[in-house]
């Protein structure tokens, strides 16, 4: 046998450690494994302009460590689902075309996907075309639903705790507020736990829209409490209650995703007197070393995905339910995304600990 | 209402954070928590000696990022179970009846009690006497059934894992075999996972009884296929097959716990003619700032227990089910020991990284 | 003997360090400390009023370990020095007859002032009016000739480097180009031994004006050979060669301190083509607890302080010369900004290990 | 020019950052690099059976964060030498002629050793066989006279302040007293600086005998102050005063590197009756990632090791004074241990801070 596979999308750590568990499982089963390059684009390789490169557990040994990886990746390309006038995603035919002659060559059995939800719907196309699939999850956000934890959330979640941690101490020392913008666009689980575990004040997600007026209220009692340091943690995706939007006073246009954290920041500031910083976290959440949980999640996913092989449970995806791995048609996996219920329990656990979601 | 909270056994990193969470939930519901001192031990207070303190969350704001626990702790003491000629287990009534003093001294409708399964059954006793309990699960080890996760595993897992991957590049510089022993008397999850974070070539575990010809075949093995070093992750309570003992080599006694790594490293090293050291990683895996994931869940038990007291879900015990918390009757989580099944995904993830279990 | 501890300006990781030092140094000696909050805000105390606190060193113990100042701090207040028609800079007399009177009313028999060169200076008008001091140098960006290094210094650096650690990951998945923004406005120390540490590609500083076309030339060529990932370095007060300033889209001024990285970053992306991505440290660079090395020399600095106190060696301040403690005369000391030399033996190893000052 | 680089001895963090440093600055001038195997050894490399690489910087980037070496190292081997009958040491012929002949035919002009005083007397040795020598001192202990600091020093203090930060919450939750064994056989500088770093209450250092009655007083004064926790640091090569040696209670023998803080936990405990544990940090503390500081430190020793070979000043050491490299004659170098005074005020400040060093 002769598996492939691949990462694509935006990177998360524990993407190596997959790659690893996949070479090792097949390994072990006496298979070969081909790691394409820089996402779907590695299909596209031609004699003399390979992708692509043969994996052996020896050159792989290790790697779960690591973070980024070595396949590359890629956010968008030429497999793009594009949709036509009968409403229906496909992929461009000469993309298709090469890429058969790619399956062709190798003699290739079946492609791993690690990826996000556009990149499992490209995979299922590619099984239309006689190439078997099985997918593995990878966001960063924890949003799908169709998994407990992704590989990469709390590497994260560490990171973001590890700043506020730190953002605490001087905050404290010079009696300020601290903005702390972090990732998640539709959901705000790395906000969320991520502020937990990092002892915030407030945190705005897209889930539960936020009114200025509401933090500026709490923020002012704690002040009024004796409270020194403030640290405010903000998904990119927050949202403002009544379809409010945020403007950004220069160009009078909607605030965009990377900058909402210094607008609220300015706001804040203004309506409360307390001299604030702001942060944005940016691509350091990304990177770096996956934490024990992801290096384990990482290769568990891997081998399983080769397990999924074996028995022939194509067009799934592996998952995590409880302790468990476990397999979901890629389909309706995709459909699920995973957002924050304001009245769950992790919710319910922050506001016990004191966080203002400004609702 | 006034709650109780106590934590009894070892020190788990996370206790902070449930005490955090206990006292942020029963403050949102307008209720006083106490916290005693030094395990069951603070119940024997009396005017003079009062051994508690009245928790405020002002006080333990941040509480969750500390490691230790600001109640104290012990593992034995006056509260200790002894099973009498009936065969029932009991406390002695001296002991209860000062507790029950204590109960309507401080008017306590409720007791929180984060502590092993011994620590559960002592909290079932004295809701014999009329003390409501709600149990919080507590074991660094990850070996009880009722809940996915105990908090402090995964810190305890991340410290193992760092540690290997400080061992190996000194192994690696000098071509030398690296004996580690961790924490895990009857259980293996913290050797197994730390193991797989970590990149252990030998994982050795109560539960998979090892020889010593296949681990130094193994290790032999990938010598020769020019690999410069070798790590083995040995648990606390990793044992032989065939009922064989690790007998020390001066005492001819057996090898008590605490002294194993060391054993196997010198048999290892007779048998190889590697150069090898040992290393006792010991109380470090118990200690230091909680990570990530251990904070969230240490505060979600806590708020969540509180919940339990409110809905009178009393004798029952917190626990973590996929993504959700759940209640159990401690009745019945303290009989079932989780242990690493020799078959399970996790430990055929492992194999496939080319983990050597000795078997 | 009563003697006063406070620290002035931004805050700087070892703060806590200095206080625990001078107060175990004094104890030991059977003389009191006070310390100040707020900076020389205390020193403003009133009955009523009080914004100190006496410190003993059981309540400072284990201090060293901690982020911030446990004393609180401020940048700029009643003490910033006035210039006069004269050319003479002074202190409102207001505010000096206000600290003779704290002064006489605590018995203050000498004050330590943790500081940068500004705090420093008002130190010296301070013993003018007859409170001894001695100083403490405080920069995190370790800018001050008269000492070796400055406590905070290696903090932020290994923040620094820790972060481009990180960035390199996810910059080498994504065949990206990071610009991390780092402090420093006068003197670069933060960006060039931070990015040795990080083994970043470019490092510009204040100290080396560099030309973009230099830096794109140099990027480009590492492209060309093959390089995945690219890592910049950007101190705050970098600058053009030539005189030239670098200009804001928008509003076409110049650009400001803490925005030059975007600014660069999109420079770059322009030129080289390369996908950029742009981050800005900010404030983790001066929280979290001390690294050991900050630690250390800041008990050291703290201990030396009440040593010169004690030899009566006023107006000094203390500093670190190779292995050995030190006091310098506080004037001196405040006139030799240390800038980084673009000849030094430091520079030079920057350059041998392939990094482009764009120079 | 071609010029030879080898590490020789216990491995240290900043090893490949020496390596980097040496290959980069060479490369600049247009000279090859040879990396030789395992220590001298490598040397003794025959056609057919080589044991060197050509390093180039390509491969090398980034080497400085990693932890061990990618040449290798042994503690002894072929090259030790042999005192004779004249009492003067030399090397084998057989082993200097094999190395000749290494040294004609890859036409080596210098040859760089990283390694301790024993490595740079055989690289002494090697000169007089008309093999110029540069060396650069590597000693984990820092106990080197000749220079300010070595690299890999404040890793292992690093490593040990944070162990102690961890055993410090263990310890207090359950009132125990935690004895930790680090390195330093002749000096206590690691004991020292990273008991002072980890707010250790007692630290055993080879430069000041220590009386167990002092050490043990210290103790229960504490405990009776009511202080929780107790944590002992012991450097491996920690003596009693007056000549005693502290005894094996099972086989009456002295206690053997490796074993005293063991011995000192258990008559610790018997004599405070304190629950006592004791920890050996060993390897820990020599592998994993190079701080910050080392990695500098180390790049800078390799870079300034290939301006004296430019300068042809060989038969001399790199070192580093205050912020400035320089060059010693190693000759001179290897005659000065530094050992801690107990006077300076490294020591002093560590009493300010409540230090017991049981003199």
């Amino acid at each position: 046998m002769n598996i492939g596979v691949l990462n694509s999308g935006g990177d998360s750590p524990g993407l190596n450690a997959v790659i690893e568990g996949v070479v090792g499982a097949a390994s072990r089963r006496g298979w070969n494994v081909v790691g394409f390059y820089d996402g779907f684009e590695g299909l596209l390789s031609e004699e003399g302009d390979e992708r692509f490169e043969w994996l052996t557990p020896a050159a792989c040994r290790g790697l779960r460590a690591k973070g980024g990886t070595i396949l590359g990746t890629v956010n968008k390309g030429n497999f793009a689902i594009k949709v036509g006038v009968d409403q229906k995603g496909a992929i461009e035919p000469a993309v298709l075309e090469k890429t058969k002659a790619t399956v062709r060559r190798l003699g290739l059995d079946a492609l791993i996907v690690v990826g996000g939800d556009g990149s499992q719907s490209t995979a299922l196309l590619l099984s239309e075309i006689g190439l078997p699939v099985v997918g593995v999850p990878k966001t960063i956000d924890n949003d799908l639903g169709a998994t407990d934890v992704t590989f990469g959330f709390y590497s994260a979640v560490s990171i973001v705790s590890e700043s506020l941690d730190r953002l605490e101490t001087t905050a404290n020392a010079h009696q300020r507020m601290m903005v702390v913008e972090v990732m998640g666009r539709h959901a705000g689980w790395i906000a969320l736990e991520g502020g937990i575990a990092g002892s915030a004040d407030v945190i705005l997600l897209p889930e539960i829209p936020f009114s200025l007026e509401n933090v500026v209220e709490c923020i002012k009692a704690r002040k009024a409490a004796g409270q020194r340091e403030i640290l405010v943690v903000v998904s990119e995706g927050a949202r403002l209650a009544d379809e409010l939007v945020l403007l950004d006073e220069k160009t009078q246009g909607e605030v965009r995703l990377g900058g909402i954290g210094k607008v609220i920041a300015k706001k804040l500031e203004e309506a409360t007197g307390i001299e604030t910083r702001s942060c944005v976290l940016g691509h350091i959440q990304r990177g770096g070393s996956p934490c024990s949980y992801d290096r384990i999640l990482g290769t568990r996913f891997g081998s399983y995905a080769v397990e999924l092989v074996e028995k022939r449970q194509f067009s799934c995806m592996v998952a995590l339910r409880g302790t468990q791995m476990t397999a979901v048609p890629i389909e309706e996996a995709v459909k699920t995304l995973k957002l924050v219920d304001p009245d769950c329990q992790l919710v319910r656990t922050a506001r016990d600990l004191g966080v203002c979601f400004g609702d």
